[in-house]
């Protein structure tokens, strides 16, 4: 390789960050590598998942942390077309959930440790209240992401699906959740089409996101601006319509009407069984 | 090596499962290995962490997905040891904060769009919804399970410490949180103590946590009174109370009073000046 040409860890760096990383070079490995070139994909394949990647997803999901080791979320793996249509619907009909193979749904679940309970006749007064929805939603969370690491370092695609939480309530029937179970985003994995590649999506400059000792947005007016003009020229490269970050980004959370129908998740998850107490 | 030793997957997945693992082997390769090999870790040298590793958990962090791009997380690295002590007495002084050189507290953090939109005179009536928490707590576990892998691929050792949410209302005043910022949980970051080295946690039996087009508890029963004789038997192998999973799980989930303080975590968001609509 020419000698001028930059590490791929260094070439990623520029894409995420596009000159605005950290002041001090992270330390990088094949690992890191591997964690720097996520993208989130969007343009799959038909093609079926090779025999064990499900499973794989699954135990690297498991080896993530768990609070209190209470493991208090599951996944349902949907791949029948037609209930992957009717999920695809909560979402707008996202197109990828349709051509991908695979569409996992990561769950909060508080209802396995109330089942397992109630069969000994122990209490469970604490599963009411809104620490335990959070802790579900974590573990779930650390978990799925686990899985995303592992089926990207099988050349698997993958993107989050939070537009699943447009109507939980219609996810839970379509489910067959007990109560005290909440959906909490889908997960679309396939094999990403070559011919439609996914790019490296910039960051807010580590700045922004970091502070030491105490909680400082010194850096931020002049950071946000600065990315956002990056984040137009990353658009445009993109061929999307040149809005910038923060027109983009406040337009999202201008309204309720903005939330898509999760402006009612309060009740909705109320209406799952939770207390929220 | 000779041929009757497993490979390290087989080897990390037989302590992770105990014989309880997918039906399907799952695949391997480097990184899933790393992902297997997690442990949380609650003994550490006092040494300094290297040069750059901060850094490269914040890339990493970075490089999870964000829910539509609003990157509504950040993250406080705390190093000072006072500082650390006073954030450690809300845990119940967990030793292990103490030890180690760094807490990262991991922030869902809603007031950066509030502060930039209202910089442009944007509304932001959308923040005040539950959903934007939930997005927000989403957000900073992604990220942060991505530091997590990152830093373990450096030799370090970390734990979340969910401990932190038995007070937020104090961590929010230590680290000098504006408005619209929750502390999520925090994570210890060091060198693992070679003398004291972290086990691999037994985990639920697969066919528990994964269910196939819709949710089912079928297997469940059955399977928890597995890992529970399992569970019992990997305390007594650590020289731990014989609990249980069960019972160990129950306990913390029984009352209120069980949750540590965590019982008013939504009194406390709304002091934290989230609408919680």
């Amino acid at each position: 390789m020419p000698k001028d040409n930059p590490s791929p860890a260094a070439a990623l760096l520029a894409e995420r960050y596009q000159g605005q990383g950290p002041s001090v070079p992270p330390q990088v490995n094949d690992v890191v590598e591997h964690l720097l070139s996520h993208r989130s994909v969007r343009a799959y394949l038909p093609d079926a998942l090779p025999e064990g990647a499900l499973e794989t997803a699954i135990v690297a999901a498991q080896s993530a942390a768990s609070s209190s080791n209470l493991q208090v979320w599951s996944v349902v793996a949907v791949e029948d077309k037609e209930r992957k249509a009717r999920l695809a619907a909560v979402t707008g009909n996202q197109k990828h959930i349709l051509d991908a193979p695979l569409l996992l749904v990561w769950l909060a679940d508080l209802s396995r440790l109330a089942r397992v309970a109630e069969a000994r006749g122990i209490e469970t007064q604490g599963l009411d209240y809104t620490e335990m929805l959070l802790v579900g939603v974590v573990d779930a969370a650390l978990a799925a992401q686990n899985a995303v690491v592992a089926l990207e370092s099988l050349g698997l695609g993958t993107v989050y699906i939070g537009a699943l939480r447009n109507d939980i309530t219609t996810v839970a029937k379509e489910l067959g959740l007990p109560p005290h179970v909440m959906p909490v985003f889908g997960l679309v994995v396939g094999k990403p089409d070559p011919a439609r590649p996914a790019a490296i999506k910039p960051r807010l400059p580590v700045r922004t996101i970091l502070s030491r000792e105490q909680y400082s947005s010194d850096a931020e007016a002049e950071a946000v601006e600065t990315y956002d003009a990056l984040f137009k020229e990353f658009q445009r490269g993109q061929s999307l319509p040149e809005e910038g970050w923060v027109a983009r980004s406040a337009e999202r959370v201008a309204t309720p009407k903005a939330l898509t129908g999760r402006h009612v998740m309060k009740e909705a998850i109320i209406g799952l069984g939770f207390k929220l107490k």
